[in-house]
């Protein structure tokens, strides 16, 4: 068999092991979700585009619960029970934002993390941000997700004091066009204390996000 | 000779000629600023490091008004009368933005247009704009400097309606080291209608506004 | 609802709100269309391809004004009466860079904007531009649109004295591809006082002449 | 003046301001200084050139705690009381990324934090890191700092389910010169869940802790 | 004829002649392939495109040993005998990485050289390494396949003493996207003595040990 | 002896040997010098900095013709004789070009060309270059030197049906810092038939010149 | 009419005005074919897909020497008569570089010049260069094409005394992927006077050599 | 202490430890070859600059065999005995080359290897090469030197079967200023087996080197 996975890596660092589709074979994935169901584990596969879902096989298919915008799928099973109690805002800059969120959004309902979307907060509108940042100060963890020169990073770096994950999304045209200009924006910033994951890594973030949880709840220490 | 100044420049298309000191001796720009002496012109030098300008002849120092912040030299002399009746807001992003800002002043200034300086505008504390809004308003052109990740373009971009010029400042560390993550995001702006210069270049934003000035002034058609 | 169209941002800042097709699905853009039909306000859609443009409803597609080359649609309806008493040239450098240019044009016509195309200006047979020089020189404003190497933005900018905004276009073999040798060109000109915008970005130039037409206009103070 | 200090900020959102001295001048640096000094504030200073300090007044060097690893000077005075209950473990890859290290240890310590650093534990004697693993494994955020290719990011991240900050170092030659092969590594890692900041941002790495200590204490609502 | 096989290539430096097929038309493939069935020569055929593949007339299809993972087709025939005496380790990072490393081994067996593959041996689960590590170290040269952020590379670095050819892989998303990042972390990496090929190719590596592989058997000095 | 001059490539391809001194030290400029001298050859050293000069034995300094503007210095001595009846022209865009132009001049003259330059003819005043347009048709070959957006080379292109060889300069600011914003331009001219050399080769141009001169002169087969 | 087609140029610099079919539509293409049939003219057309010329109507395929290997289409007509009397060899580096270097062969046919291509002229297996040096070394002007690592270029320029012009060629994987390597090591080559195009520009390097050629032929003064 | 020397490393993978002196103060270098001394090891410094050298205490200089060029310093003392039987040819491009190819001849002697230089042998006089081509194919690895375009890679790679180590140097100028065009030539070679190091690491291909010796010695098996 070609490959290994980790399936003891959410014992070890609490974060559960997945499947990143897109390098993959559709027969790679199929055995490597058929392996995960024999051993009646939960398992997310992200970055798995329609065609490629469309290529498993039918049961496959309809074991999966796929959520095509965030290229997401979902097997149910069994997980290990994590009482990781933060709430992640996930604020976006613009509608195209919302593939690169969902996929947060995704990650983190599928360890049974309570999040809220804030879409279309983009700076260029500042009201749209200024409406709802009360409500943005109210969640332990915010995840903002902006494509183009991602300003929105350094406005809500200034305005809340909770740890900000900047997710630069590949969107825009020209020099921001796979998302260049967003992440140097969010290295670059003039608020302090922003941390950054890999372009349209909304699975990343959310992840950090989990690992922040730990600080919250009451199994921070079960690796000591 | 080895150069040939543009001086009827001013006359063809409104604009000044000007000296770029950067790359060129002591002896050179020496020589440029006599040939203007001779004129009776006035003359602009910019990018005129301290020590070069400690190069030039005692007696030419002392005939050079010169700026150390904004590396510029100013030879009073005759100029064109023009009557641009604008008014221009040079808003920056933070203290060391002031060298570029200053350039833009300076070069304003030597053409009798009205400016004025905002400083260490940052969006990482938003208020600092929000209190000067208003004032910024009235102005008819804004020239905005910002480095780091430049997120006052956009910030600013949303909230007037005057034409808005971003001149990305040589300030950062890191991926932003020389002004080039300032860049990407005024060219990638959410913000619609924002206009952009080369990095560092506040001469060049100080020219476009003037370029801008004439349609608001009587000569707008005098090359017509 | 996943999005919110900023439709104040005419009376905010001058500028009407618009809908950047590409990063959206087929669905996202009908929703944006259907809300502004259903408040009775015209819209403009940008980056709309061909192919997409057909996956909309047979409905909205005949509602719709949509121009292939450039890529645009238009949605009749009610519009801020604004005043901007200013002419555009839009000058092309080659007949591959119509499709940029023409997302200007169409920005602009929206508004009401009186614009003219001076199509296939190239600097490698210069007497195109000396031939057509006067009547450029009557415009208010000049947005030039040139792939390759972009040297018509140095060129046009020593010879006229207004605003002159420049786009890079993406058109180019090798190391110009995508437009990056046109935009360093731009940012890098001899020519003082030029302004540039993203590769492409057509669009943004057309708001970015409507912010100048302000100074022009009676409605220059309307935001003070 | 031309500069505002954001003195607020740390009731803001629980950062303190600090003074970034790069594009400063001694001149610019006093003035802040001095402001901190007469309002009775402490004050960080990152960035600080030992030639630079050296401008400073003899009155100023004697008042500040200067480190010149880290180019960091502090002046005594009144902080905003935090209860931030974390600990810190700062790991580096080599002795050269010692610099960046000390910038986030001087960061926190004028905050109050508890923090140690892991010296020298580099991948190419993996040894190094596994003889200090289960210490390490007792803190609640790890910040890890390596040049070159940066590969401690990846392996730490699989082996601690802290929230983990990976800061790249200007370290290296070759390709590696400024740190850009370890910015890429962080941000590429497979180990999932793992944050990065700007090359060289200890300071950054630091207040990104701070936010997320907010999560362990008891201010973490303040701004609510 | 267009193209001059180096069908000698083989007795000059030990290295037999192949066929990159990716920017050939199936007609010349097939020319060069049909050439060397004249000749009665074995033939490797890399980079081969399912669908070019297809291309082929039925019979070379039938002739060919095509493997789609590996892109790579062989030709059966004539070879010079070599005695290298080595074997060869094929070390992988994740499953993406597999079409890279099965050029390598395809490439090696084409020659008659004993390798074997190591299959997802990433360094985020590092005991998926450290199990194997035993048997990792029996072999002559180990081949290095890695994308992402290539860890890998320096972790094997710093536990074995054999030749290590770095083969970074085309696989990852952001600033990963082609196997940029893992390039910059084999040549930057802070374990000495490691070697790199470029992105992608397991053709070169393969040779690499090939050519390494002439230290160890007796006809090392053929060509002296 | 650690180097090993090509003394009979003039006779080899008609271009004389010469010494690139940026990266040798003083003591390997001299050992070359020396050799040549011995042999009573002529010798011309380029990228000679000033302050490497004088660290040359005062005995070298003497013979030496040193041009403090090019950086090269030229050891009198036997040549072999050539009759290259050519007459080149050099344009320069900018006075700071000067310095690359500069060497071309130099080199030319060391080998018997005739040329001629013609300073400060930039696209920003595109009389400058009209005036003399008459004069540089009367060249078989032109050298054309410029920095920043490097427009002229295009503007030029469609004016002469010489060759035309391209020289970016390292002259310019931000994105345009090293002459790399010259060199796309030349590349992606929509003029037709440009050349280019690397960023400040003016002997490169030269020696160009030289080979197109063999066209031209009756010694064009000797090498056949 | 959105285009202005340069028939003069021909006459004003001796280079026949061409389509670069690239960017543009099918329509577009017609109307300039159309318009040069109606004057009575020959026309070039480069870089036209397969595809695209089969979007033209029937008509005018007829009419088009159509070549897809170049992607040149040649439509026969009145051209003016110059005697460019060179005789130009084109080097090719593999077998994949015959596309670029057809183009070449093409544009100069078109124009009359007597050309012979010397395909696969690699330096990995030196012999195939040397076998045909003499015969080489009997051409005018060369221009060579090669994609990867470009090393034929300098190995070229130091055997041959003519005039040299590289082609980069979209040929390679890897950093080699768009003709970039091949590009830097035309420009950086140790073998001077070597002067290059843009990548995949073999329509440029055939002008190139026309403009020489005028050196050699009779009518090198027309346009003085 | 800050840092952990990894001595142990030479029994462990037969490389010895060594100190990279780029980023070190001379008190950190100090230490760390205190602290050899006093454990009767050998030490090797590299990349130790002059004046770095010269700050290093008075007795610690005598101990050392300081070599300017290479900027190396080997400090006597006890080494693990290994039999590495193979003979290192060293090839270098030009004379700018020797920096990296002297630290790769220091490293190997340091450890007992057998080397030989082979100076300026750059391909644009390939003559100086076949020259010595012979005695380089007795060789058992060769490492090749060069900066520039770095074409005497793929040269020797098609003449030769040993294993052949690219080292790009940091040695040209503008498109080539710090080696990236020849480390792009090494890898996009179209010799095949040719591998690489990051530019300039000398003390890398030594290592590298030694490694393939273990194919050789009677030591191979010593760490299974």
């Amino acid at each position: 068999m070609e490959f290994k996975m980790d399936w003891e890596r959410v014992e070890r660092i609490g974060l559960p092991e997945a499947v990143h589709a897109q390098s993959k074979t559709p027969e790679q994935i199929s055995a490597v979700v058929e392996e995960a169901r024999q051993k009646g584990l939960a398992l997310l596969v992200t970055r798995l585009e329609e065609q490629k879902y469309h290529c498993l096989g039918q049961e496959l298919q309809t074991l999966l619960d796929y959520d095509p915008l965030s290229r997401t799928a979902i097997l149910p099973g069994a997980k290990i029970e994590q009482s990781l109690d933060i709430r992640v805002a996930i604020v976006t800059g613009g509608l195209a934002d919302m593939r690169t969120a969902r996929e947060a959004t995704r990650t983190l309902e599928f360890s049974g993390i309570f999040c809220t979307e804030f879409p279309d907060i983009g700076v260029a509108g500042l009201w749209r941000l200024m409406e709802r940042l009360d409500e943005i100060r109210t969640f332990d963890v915010v995840i903002a997700v902006a494509g183009m020169e991602g300003a929105i990073f350094s406005v809500l770096g200034g305005l809340i004091s909770a740890p900000l994950i900047a997710v630069p999304s590949p969107v825009g045209d020209g020099v921001a066009e796979k998302g260049q200009a967003a992440l140097t924006s969010a290295l670059a910033s003039c608020a302090s204390g922003i941390v950054t994951v890999n372009i349209g890594n909304g699975f990343g973030a959310a992840h950090a996000a989990m690992r922040m949880g730990k600080l919250r709840s009451h199994v921070v220490n079960q690796d000591r």
